[in-house]
């Protein structure tokens, strides 16, 4: 298996003023062809930082990737840093020159230096820029495959697919799964008690909110054997299996409802309308889900879902009792199969010694049938918020799927 | 001048799975900071490639910041590949592991391998984690200052603001600021037709849904003339600039309708209740916000928001007239001194030629006047909720800072 390392050069990236999603696109489409990434580099717009850079990447690498450095300013370095590493000679290319004048005098005058990007590196082939001026250039020096890319997104994402069948040889397959409710080092630990195979990588990745994602990948002659073992992973912990690739919790419970026929409605305090706005973010979501009553002021709570006042004197808003009234008067208002009420104390003020901040009551209901669940999950306002809406999600997907809801 | 490597450490980032926004965030964070960034360089998880990293920092870096890998899982190899690079030992910390059980036991139970979180390396000062609950580390060696931070955002971001006044000497000055409504080279035109002195830098980054951002900055002894240049460019185009630094639209909506003691509540069809969620994401919004309608079906919009069913069959859910009814109606159920009603057309599906996909209208009532704006945005569902809603927060705005509405 070939061993890459990506190089992405420009001040823009080093000081952080934009993000580097050259690098991720670059490493993700190197995987995909079944290389493996030894390093992913940034350097600022100076020559001898992209040498380095370049000399340190030949210690390891069989394919050296750089993109950005290609333009007509005094900036772009990285020819001359490429052919310095090489210790190659740097060529002047008339009849380049004349192309790229064509090109930019379609679109505006010919600017004076055309005559720095129509250098090319000794031996270099070069990667027609369908989009830009600026052609990339292939060497290849011993089994080491340099290729060089400009850095404007548009220009360098296809020039890099015309190049990428050069490199592979043989392809992996993955397959990555979404958990909700298990802690990441509860995953992991059961993956390794696994009987794990050598060609098996595992990576897990937790978000605080949307769940923990497991990643299973391996060279793709074991693609049957690497489906059983996520089978084997799933069976483990099956209650808490939301879906395959990128899914998310609101996905699921969207086609969820929509296969069962059922449609849903919220009355949200805390969380403001984020539930429903969640669910809405799934296309087809008008198919289960009808609307919600946002009761973020008590006012609400008694005046539109009426909440006897009583309750909220006696057990607060923020409590079992509370948010069952919420859920069955919304569920009744909207006409809706089920109905979900969330009430909580988000904070940063607000909290009492017994209900304090990050305390969070929910319930879903059926008409026939209340479920309950009390958080407690003192974080940063919105990381609750997030939290409780997520846990949501996951009572209503464990009611569709007929799991254990509490 | 300090000059500082950053490492990011992770499969899922050299396998591009995710875009690597720690990077971004620590080399911004340490340029702001006067520290200069030599290469920011991301590995995946295994020893020699962070220890490699490592060593080559130690050559020409003085600041060195590794994200990632301090997790309690056997992919998290940072605390041992520092250690291993420095040739210190690794020490188990039994008062850390008592903690980090605590923090745990607060949310599930406890997973055997805290033990692996509470190693420290030798002669390292621990760097509080406020949210999760792997502490960082900071190492001096010689006049190296090495930095272990966890990689969740979340927790990295406090963590790096925590260490960061021990890395600067110099500190270059900047202003940030947020504007609304203006395409991003507008706003970059404008800055470059007013005479920029030599030591000033610019930088402009477009969000297609939250505004433009402008950051300016320059050496510290330049502050004085900083400022009076962004007071210059705010002069420009005042009625699209929200804020300074990393104000957002909600901020500035809710400490207005606090400053003039005014309640909001919104009415919602194709954004789902997430004008409501973000305005509740404000600390404080309770004051202000009171709640909302979601009236996703047409069936909320007519039993509950009482819209005439002649209303919708004349104009459609889609039209002036409605959100003109669904404004009026939420301001008196839930008697707030203003509301929003919002609605349009997200797509995928749905849309007609006279009312496309991307269409949305917007009304803004204070029980006088309303103020009703149609617009036209056709892209990714989501991308157009998130649109509708900044469009609606900016009507908001402007009315509260007396500016023209629509």
């Amino acid at each position: 298996m070939r061993k890459a390392t990506v190089i992405t050069t420009g001040s823009e990236i080093v000081e952080g003023l934009i993000i580097n999603s050259n690098a991720q696109h670059i490493c993700r489409r190197l995987t995909e062809t079944g290389v493996s990434i030894v390093r992913s580099i940034s350097v600022g717009d100076d020559l001898e930082s992209i040498e380095k850079a370049i000399c340190e990447a030949f210690e390891d690498s069989t394919v050296i990737v750089v993109s950005g450095g290609l333009g007509p300013t005094k900036d772009d370095l990285t020819r001359e840093a490429v052919a310095r590493s090489l210790n190659r000679k740097l060529l002047f290319d008339p009849a380049l020159e004349n192309r790229i004048k064509e090109k930019i005098s379609k679109f505006h005058k010919a600017p004076a230096n055309t005559r720095k990007q129509a250098m090319v590196i000794e031996n270099a082939e070069l990667i027609e820029n369908p989009v830009g001026t600026a052609p990339g250039q292939l060497i290849r020096d011993g089994d080491v495959i340099l290729i060089l890319l400009p850095g404007p997104p548009q220009e360098m994402k296809p020039m890099l697919e015309s190049v990428l069948s050069k490199l592979s040889n043989k392809r992996n397959c993955s397959i990555n799964m979404l958990f909700f409710g298990i802690p990441e080092a509860s995953l992991d630990e059961l993956v390794q008690k696994l009987p794990t195979p050598k060609w098996l990588k595992v990576a897990t990745q937790a978000t605080h909110t949307d769940g923990v994602k497991l990643r299973l990948y391996a060279p793709s002659e074991y693609s049957t054997e690497l489906k059983k073992f996520s089978e084997q992973v799933i069976a483990k912990i099956n209650e808490h299996f939301v879906g395959f690739d990128n899914t998310t919790l609101e996905e699921v419970v969207v086609r969820g409802l929509e296969a069962s026929g059922l449609t849903v409605s919220s009355a949200e305090s805390c969380t403001g309308g984020l539930l429903a706005a969640k669910i809405v973010s799934v296309p087809g979501a008008s198919k289960v889900f009808k609307g919600a009553v946002v009761a973020y002021d008590n006012s609400v709570k008694t005046n539109i879902l009426k909440v006897r006042e009583q309750t909220i004197e006696q057990h607060g808003a923020v409590s079992e009792e509370c948010v069952f009234e919420m859920a069955k008067k919304v569920k009744n208002m909207i006409n809706s199969d089920l109905s979900v009420a969330i009430s909580g104390i988000a904070g940063p003020s607000g909290g009492s010694k017994a209900k304090p901040v990050g305390l969070a009551f929910i319930c879903l209901w059926d008409g026939k049938k209340s479920y309950i669940k009390r958080i407690f999950y003192p974080q940063e306002r919105n990381m609750f918020r997030s939290r409780v809406v997520s846990t949501a999600m996951d009572m209503l997907r464990r009611y569709i799927f007929k799991l254990p809801v509490i």
